[in-house]
C-alpha cells in the first residue's frame, strides 16, 4: 500500500494529487549560499560528494528552505566510472576530465573489484539521509544511464560531436556493447545497493540521450535502461524508476514504450500539451519548466509554471525543472515557485 | 518552368529523382587538405570569408572533388551581426567571440547604415560562383535564422545553457522583439541581395531551435521565419527556401506547419520513417546521415546512408548529413558516400 505520507511515491503509484508534488533537478547546489559555504570547507567537489556527513548536509539544505517533496542523493554520476577506477577530475569551471577508454582494450583498465567499496560513503549518505528526512518527504536515489555515462568515458569529459563515442558505437558495436553491458550490470547494482540503504525511488539520467540517431537511439539508450529496469524490479519490483532521457524528442514516445520504466522526466523542449496528451495517459510524467524561467522570476516564471501545471494536473504528476537549477538562480526565486506549487490550483 | 538539368532545383520544385541530389552541409572546410592549404595563406578565418577569391575557390573544392549536386556559398552566418557593427573575432580552436548585446540600450550599438557594404564581398562571392559552377550545379546562399544569431549575439559566442538570450527573450519579450525584428529585416535583405547575385536556393540555419519550450519556439523560431520567408517570396517567389531548425525535435511538425518554408533540413536524430510518413507528404526533405557516420566510414556508413536513402527516395529528398561535415573526416569517406549516392538504387 502507498504511504499516503508521502506525495511523491503517491503520484508515482498512478494518484493524482491536489498539490502536484515537487523536487527540482540539481535543487541542492552553488545557487544556495549556504551550500557555497560548506563546498569552500569540503576540499574538492569530489571530496564533498563522498563525506557522508558534508553529503547529507547539502542534501538536506533546499529541503529545509523550501520544502520539497523529495531529496535527491546529493552526489554525481560520474562516480560510477571513478569506482571502476578510471581517473577523474573536476578541475572549477572545466567540468570533468576522464582518462578516455576508446577500445576494447581500453576496458581492461576498468574493474568491479573495488566498486561497492569506493562506493560505500554514498551508501552511508544514503542510509543517514532516510533517517535524517522528515517522514512525508521522499528519498530518490540516482545513476547516470550507461550512454550518457559512456559518453564522458570515452570523450574523457564533455563534447560538443560526440566524435569519439559515435566513432566507438558506430565502428565497433560489439566493443562498445562490452563498455554497455559492464555499465548496465554495475548501474543496476548501484542503483539496487541505494534501494538497500533507505533510497524509495530511483532516477536514470540520460543526459545525452538526445544526440543519437533512432536506431542507435533504441539500441544504446531504449535497451541498456529496459535491461536495468529489469535488474532493479527483480530485487526491488515496488521501487519506482524514473527515466530522464534528456532532449529525446521525438523518441520519447518509443522510450516510454520500450524502457520499462515506471515514469518519465520531460526535458525543457517537450511541448506540455503534447505530453498530456500522448505521454501522461501511460505513465507519470515529471517535468518540465525550463530552469531559465526560474533564474528570470516574477510574472515570467508564474506564467510557464502556471502553464505547466494546466497541462499535467489532475494526473500523476510531479512537477519539477526541464534541466538542473543554473548557478545564478536568485534563490528567492524558488522560494517564489515553492508558494505557487503548494497555493496551486488558488492563484500565488 | 523548372531547369531539368538541376535536380536540387527538381527536388524542391517536388519532383523525385532517380538519384536523390545531394550536398553536405560544411562540405567545404578544414578536413580537406586543399582548404588547409588555402585558409594558411588567407591569414583569419574572417579574412577567407570577406575575400572573393579565396571563398569562391573553397566553394568549389568540394565539388571538384565529389560532384555534388549543389555548392553553397562558402561564408558564416556571423557575417549579419558583423554587418550591423557588432564586434566580432574566430580564436582558433575557441569559436566566434562577440561583444555581448544584453538589453534594448545594447541594441542602439547596431547599425544598419553600413550592412551591405560591408558584405559586399559576399555578394561578390556569390556574382563570381555563379558564373563558375557547371551549369548542373545548384548555387545555395544562406543566413543563420534570427533566434540562432540572437544567441550568439547576446552570449557573445557559443554557450551551454543559453542563460543570457533565454533570459533577455523571457525577461523582456519586446524588448529582445526588437532585436528579433532588426534581425528578420536585415536577415530577408541579405537573402534577397544574395539572390539578385545569383544564390538558386537560400538556406536558413537555425542551428538552436532545439534548445526552446514549445511557446517561446513558436515565437521566436517559427514566427520569424516565417516573416523572413514571406519577405523573400515577395521580391523571389519562384526561389526555394530551405528552413533548419536543428533540434526542433517534436517541433518539426509545428515549424512544417507554419513556418512557410518550401523544405525542411532534417537533424540527425529525426527518424527518417517519422519523417517519411509525416512531413515528406508535405515538402522535399533534406537530410540526415549523423556526420560521425562519415567519419567512421566503410560498412556503418554504407547501412546508415542505405537506410536513409530507402526510407525517402521515390518522393521529393534531397541527401544531406543531419549536421556539419566533422574536420577529423577522411575525405575518402566522402567519395565513397557519393559513389553510393551516384549509383543507388544498385549496390556501390
Amino acid at each position: 500500500m502507498t504511504d499516503v505520507r508521502k506525495p511523491i511515491l503517491a503520484a508515482l503509484k498512478g494518484e493524482a494529487c491536489t498539490h502536484p508534488p515537487f523536487w527540482l533537478m540539481r535543487q541542492a547546489g552553488r545557487y544556495l549560499p549556504e551550500y557555497r559555504e560548506l563546498r569552500a570547507k569540503a576540499g574538492s567537489f569530489l571530496d564533498l560528494c563522498y563525506n557522508p556527513a558534508f553529503a547529507v548536509e547539502v542534501t538536506l539544505q533546499p529541503i529545509r528552505r523550501y520544502g520539497m517533496d523529495a531529496a535527491i542523493l546529493f552526489s554525481d554520476i560520474l562516480v560510477v566510472p571513478h569506482a571502476l577506477g578510471q581517473p577523474l577530475t573536476f578541475q572549477e569551471g572545466e567540468g570533468p576530465k576522464l582518462d578516455p577508454v576508446r577500445s576494447p582494450a581500453d576496458l581492461n583498465r576498468l574493474s568491479k573489484a573495488n566498486f561497492h567499496a569506493h562506493l560505500e560513503p554514498v551508501y552511508e549518505t544514503v542510509r543517514r539521509l532516510r533517517g535524517a528526512l522528515p517522514p512525508e518527504v521522499t528519498l530518490i536515489g540516482f545513476a547516470g544511464a550507461p550512454w550518457t555515462i559512456a559518453c564522458y568515458m570515452v570523450e574523457g569529459g564533455g563534447s560538443k560531436e560526440y566524435a569519439a563515442v559515435k566513432g566507438f558505437a558506430y565502428r565497433d558495436p560489439a566493443g562498445f556493447g562490452q563498455l554497455i553491458n559492464l555499465l548496465v550490470e554495475v548501474t543496476a547494482d548501484y542503483l539496487c545497493t541505494q534501494i538497500d540503504a533507505g533510497a524509495e525511488v530511483v532516477q536514470l539520467f540520460d543526459s545525452w540521450a538526445g544526440v543519437l540517431p533512432a536506431g542507435a537511439f533504441r539500441r544504446w539508450v531504449i535497451e541498456p535502461t529496459r535491461r536495468i529496469v529489469a535488474l532493479v524490479k527483480a530485487r526491488h519490483p515496488d521501487v519506482p524508476v524514473i527515466g530522464f532521457p534528456r532532449a529525446a524528442g521525438l523518441l520519447y514516445e518509443d522510450y516510454v514504450a520500450d524502457s520499462g520504466v515506471d515514469a518519465v522526466g520531460l526535458d525543457t523542449t517537450v511541448p506540455p500539451v503534447w505530453a498530456a496528451r500522448t505521454l501522461q495517459p501511460r505513465l507519470p510524467v515529471q517535468g518540465n519548466l525550463d530552469p531559465i524561467m526560474l533564474a528570470v522570476g516574477g510574472d515570467a516564471l508564474r506564467r510557464a509554471a502556471t502553464e505547466i501545471l494546466e497541462a499535467f494536473s489532475g494526473r500523476p504528476f510531479i512537477f519539477n525543472l526541464g534541466h538542473g537549477v543554473i548557478q545564478t538562480t536568485p534563490p528567492e526565486h524558488v522560494a517564489e515557485l515553492s508558494r505557487l506549487l503548494k497555493a496551486w490550483p488558488d492563484v500565488a
